[in-house]
């Protein structure tokens, strides 16, 4: 039986600026568990500003539990007698993140993320599998039987390649993306029944789909089937887009209104269960033809610089709060990791979405691949449930890109440079000529060489 | 959306004693649906019967819902506009299952139910599989977006035809013997932790395997592994068996003392998840060799006469609640069926143990055999959860009833006597000579042979 | 045992001026069988002079066997009694195929068949399956038992149809683009060795994908692993392209250089085996790109006009025959149609490619998909061999057409609109705007609508 | 491409009295390969005597080719460089032969063969599993392209065990009893036809199974479907048996008169295609009741006071031909391995029976397990062709075989004594009560423990 005062979570990537406040903060809030988090990175001065800020936030009259905040300088040290592991990494720098969302520019090939699928996931992604090579065989040397929860893009790969190096290990990924098409499906409440939803959870859905590329079959509140009225609003907003207040999605590049979603909805018949920043990526270049066409369409394409000015903003917050020149505040981040980590303790049992390999939970999809379901959630057990299939009209995008990332991590593993440009140029977005995509990735990888050792670039 | 106030339910069997008696309780204590009951079945006194008691329910003081009983003469009638279908029959009459238990009884084989396999499960379901494949199509036709809840045994083979006839049917199977070794399982930790266990429900386990051979590899309560505790219990009382009060396991027929359930532990390492009286039919004669072996194993064998009895019992106790000589009672009858059916409508949502086609959710059993995993329920959805897989030698031992019962559903299909024949054989209860094991199956099929049209017998 | 005097084939589109005559010659030079063919076409005329010409042909000189032709004014006529069933049919007039072709060529698309997949081959399948799914249905009803060869395109739907509507179907389709390439590999023989190759089959290949876009893993001459011969000869020809007599490609609308073949080499490693002009159509537009790069890569487009000129000359050279101003030859066709009727009646045994409902021969490919790979022929029996995996990126660029040919099949089957554009502009070809390619689908559709009873055009 | 005449066979198992003379024979007779054999046995005296008369027979007048046979010292020095291993061993000594064989008398269950299935199987392959875990561990290191031939029983265990250690191995294993039963179908032709079947490879068959308990369901000669005519011929037969001479099959402990195959056909329909002293093994003990019953049956217990016998007789034989006291004569032995080496080779392609893992090529039996099936074989190629599924009732009974094996494998690797009972007792042949089958169990390891290290026995 687990002692639930004392339990240990390893941050791989502690010095990360958002994912590890949304912790804390959640951590502080529950009150049921306490214990330590050791703090990896590879920049081990911001873990040890993460651990002060932290442990700042356990002595807040606040915090209802007790949690003890640790930089440490080696992965070995995080994961030792660790039960639970978060990985949450930067792969590279802004510079080599500059070059996937920014080169295929200069070819006319536009990225409203660029850390998924398309030129730049791609890229990201072969930079990204030899880290987490050398992070499962730390798991699997270190903290075999703790659970894994990987925050990091591209998602199904980083799950992927931990699964393919250490079979036997507990690892999911966690999204929220899945949740604001819930909040979503809360507007359709509200506008046909005039009832305000509570909780986000009262939106029930069935997700299948890969991540960032999700779809939902059924939704519903309480007795009421909402398929039909997501295909009114859908319809009604198709043009307009919505939006609570309007205009608003100008202000915030993650923002949107929706129109791809709802367009999609048109032709495929399912709600995309995904910001429109991450779907039009998914697609052949009809979203993100030109920056016009994504404007066109209510949302943002991401610069890098935008990334880097954000980053700025949050490090000399950080800087404040440690030098309590800024109040600090807990309050609730909106993510479940918390809760699920309180359910594989025991102490809860619940039905959200997660990544995890399929083991039949969508029916067609290979199996292994990493997709994205329902699952329940208990003590030490994550079980996908069967989801069913997707029309076979979305099903044959979704395989698609599955396929182009088994191939991705083959590549990976295997540094084969001719299996890696055949998957490249099979990418949707990559609507250009043979010759010029050629070059294109060349480019790309010359870029991002540092991370390639071994490769013939 | 559904209309919780006139939510109909089609009673195939409701002439029933004892299921259709839990149903009315439970429905009369449940405040937010209420509708209509349609009771049919091939003795329609019995429905008649029913639906008086049913009416009288509906109007005592307790109950906080308002149902209508009516009997109806057609199961047409019945299922018309029904949203849900319930299934709990009598495959033939006391006569029939006198020869399933009995006759096998001079050929040296002993069963304690002689209902799900052993000679008695297999020939009462070539009795059965017919009837259901008539109620299958009456559904395909009537009400094809119904739910179908099956209560009858066989419960795996008269799901499994369910399906069988109508693929695209919304059917399930509900057993109750789970919840025994849950509340097994509630007496272990009150034992090591002396907690008395709330809700059965809080005792969460991992259930794999086929109806009545059903086998849990995770149990816990809040962040309690209960396997090690479970493996000191079983071994504790492994010799003189455990029960709450002494003694008290003679009284009833049904009852045990689990010795059964400690010995396949100590074996084979896994909680095997039904009363000893129906595990014991699924292993060879270790514990049915005779009946001075059965009284050391502490369980019973159930004679057709002592059925005879209670039946009679409970005649002429509806008789006495008909003529208002006896007072009626509403209490909860610890089944899940009106639980599910709020489900199912969007009230709650939940996870419990179900009887499904396998569609993954065990891996290693062919896909579409009905295995029993939890599952979500959810409105107007059932998901099964992947449960994974059995240990290697518990999983021959199901591997090889689930292919008996497809062969068993093949030779029911196409009146093959032959395959019949071999398939029977191949019951491991069978361990006497093949020449033997012919001439018992012809009696036997002599003895059921109204119920068979078509048959060479 | 088959009366090998008394063999009945059946020939639907028993009109033809091709593969019709093909049949007539294999047959009159193998002297083990003999029978009746019924030969069946809507243009009833036509078979009428085909039966004429396959008469005169059984009572020339080198005639070894006895077949008499008769031309039937109804399928089932033909069907009944049958052993074998052969199946070539040109689905709609030069009136659709013209439509199927050069439609696109408005939009930019250029196809040098057109008909197995791009749009071409995509609307053609829509108007072909409607005409298989009653070619199987009077198959399942007349000649359940006779074995079914189709040479009709597009190949894998056509067969994959016979099986969706008559599941015990004995069928399969036979195509000769592999055998093209045993010849080639038979260069590669002659150029490093020396050595003139007897016999096309001596040249042994594993097969591996899907009509027209099969592909060679293996190949050996004897104890010569000829693929590391076949890069270096695909190196030396990949500019100029090979041909055994210079120049003469151009002569040919159905000649190549190879080229097409030995840049897929160069960049997925394979052997692609099929014609230059079937290969270029599964890719995206690189071969095809535009008529001058078309010509760059050595290779073809096939015009409707080309087609209807060459159709009046077989037609003029058929009534010659008819009227016996011309000499009637008997002469080897290449095909392996009749080598294959006798190894099904008993009198070979061989191994040779073919069109198969999936079993597991290509491994990762869906089940039930029509793959192509070798298979054991035998007295009633074509068993698939074990062909393997193809590698990921071909398999990639496979899998999309496999995906793609399912839904096309759904689509004609429940004449889903919306999933049939969905499937057209998933086509590699398609790479035009989405708005572009929604307004050649329509222009196509309303071409071909006479063949699209139903459909909402 | 690979000189033929410098071909290198390793031979692991060398000094083996029957199958190494078989070799010796057959390579003799083939005038287009030669090379060098190197033998390799644990007796490495044994080696030496088999090379000198395998150097003998290379230099009679009727040898064709030229082959060297040299003992080797280390299995290493056998395998570096060879293209072909053969694997042919006795593992253990007749000690723990006589206790695989006679223990389970004193408990009442009779074998016959005693070295696939049954308590003696299941012992045996105990013991073997870690030699062959030894032997693919070397393969890997040392000849990781060579084609590696398994002659040794357990035949499905031993392949099972190569390939679970080394994945990529091209092993398979050959088997002779599938030609008996093509013999036996060729005194079907005679019977019926008044034909004599020149070579048994003209009887085709469709094989399908496990090594031992393999199943034909299409047997044909020329045109003939022979199925028809072998229930004629069974049922002729069934009482008194059919031998080409009467009463021959009491002089050799290896003949039969086919009882048990004629009667599985009545039961289940297929003719069964291995002898009857193994087939009976792998049923209840409806044969193998007591020795009475077995002659009855008109079949043989093979004793291994017999095997000693018959070794003895071999060696002083053997000891003749090194000291020239005996003339050598070279004779075709009617097996099929050098014929196979050939076709690996390049020389041949053919179709014949095979023990190989499950691609698909029997429907319904798990991936990876090893089953029996027709194969084509190539240059350095045996694909396995899809042969159908077995009817349910057969399948059942293989089913449960192919299961216990896989358990067994998992119980010899993990040295899980629990397992290997629980496996032990679910043989048909174990019809004993569970308590003296663990009794019997522990006795016949005692018997083995040698070869058992690591067990706690």
């Amino acid at each position: 039986m687990k002692n639930l005062q004392s339990v240990k979570i390893a941050y791989i990537g502690g010095g990360s600026k958002s994912w590890a406040r949304s912790l804390m903060n959640d951590l502080a809030l529950e009150s049921r568990i306490s214990g330590t988090v050791a703090l990896y990175d590879l920049n081990y001065e911001a873990a040890v500003q993460n651990a002060k800020i932290g442990n700042r936030i356990s002595q807040l009259d606040d915090a209802k539990s007790d949690w003890k905040y640790e930089a440490v300088s080696t992965m070995e040290e995080a994961l030792v007698e660790s039960d639970f592991v978060i990985i949450s990494i930067l792969p590279g720098s802004f510079e080599e993140m500059a070059s996937d969302v920014h080169t295929p520019e200069k070819y006319g090939i536009y990225q409203s993320v660029g850390d998924t699928v398309g030129p730049g996931g791609h890229v990201r992604a072969l930079r990204t599998i030899p880290m987490y090579v050398e992070i499962a065989e730390s798991i699997k040397n270190h903290a075999p039987n703790a659970w894994v929860i990987n925050y990091t893009n591209p998602m199904s790969l980083c799950t992927r390649t931990l699964y393919e190096v250490f079979p036997d290990i507990k690892a999911f990924g966690c999204c929220h993306e899945v949740f604001e098409t819930q909040h979503l499906l809360g507007e359709v409440v509200k506008e046909y029944f005039n009832v305000e939803v509570e909780k986000r959870s009262d939106i029930k859905v069935n997700v299948l789909g890969i991540n960032h590329f999700t779809w939902i079959d059924q939704a519903s509140y309480k007795n009421i089937d909402l398929m039909p009225y997501y295909k009114q609003f859908a319809e009604k907003y198709a043009e307009k887009g919505f939006e609570k207040e309007e205009g608003k999605w100008k202000n915030s590049v993650f923002s949107s209104c929706h129109r791809v979603k709802f367009d999609l909805f048109k032709k495929y018949g399912l709600i995309a269960a995904a910001g429109d920043r991450h779907l039009a990526e998914f697609m052949p270049p009809i979203y993100l033809k030109d920056p016009e066409t994504v404007a066109s369409w209510k949302f943002h394409l991401t610069t890098v610089d935008f990334r880097k000015e954000d980053l700025k903003k949050k490090m000399s917050e950080n800087q404040a709060l440690i030098e309590e020149t800024k109040q600090l505040e807990v309050k609730a981040s909106g993510e479940e990791g918390v809760k699920i980590i309180q359910a594989l303790l025991g102490l809860e049992e619940f039905v959200t979405n997660v990544n995890f390999p399929n083991k039949g939970q969508i029916e067609g999809l290979p199996l292994g691949a990493i997709v994205e379901t329902n699952a329940v959630f208990r003590r030490d057990s994550v079980q996908p449930v069967f989801a069913g299939k997707l029309p076979l009209d979305i099903h044959n995008m979704v395989h698609r890109h599955v396929l182009n990332q088994e191939s991705i991590l083959q590549a990976a593993l295997t540094k084969d440079k001719a299996l890696a440009l055949n998957t490249f140029i099979n990418e949707p977005l990559l609507a250009i000529d043979r010759t010029e995509a050629e070059a294109l990735f060349e480019e790309m990888l010359q870029n991002t060489k540092h991370y390639l050792p071994g490769w013939a670039i």
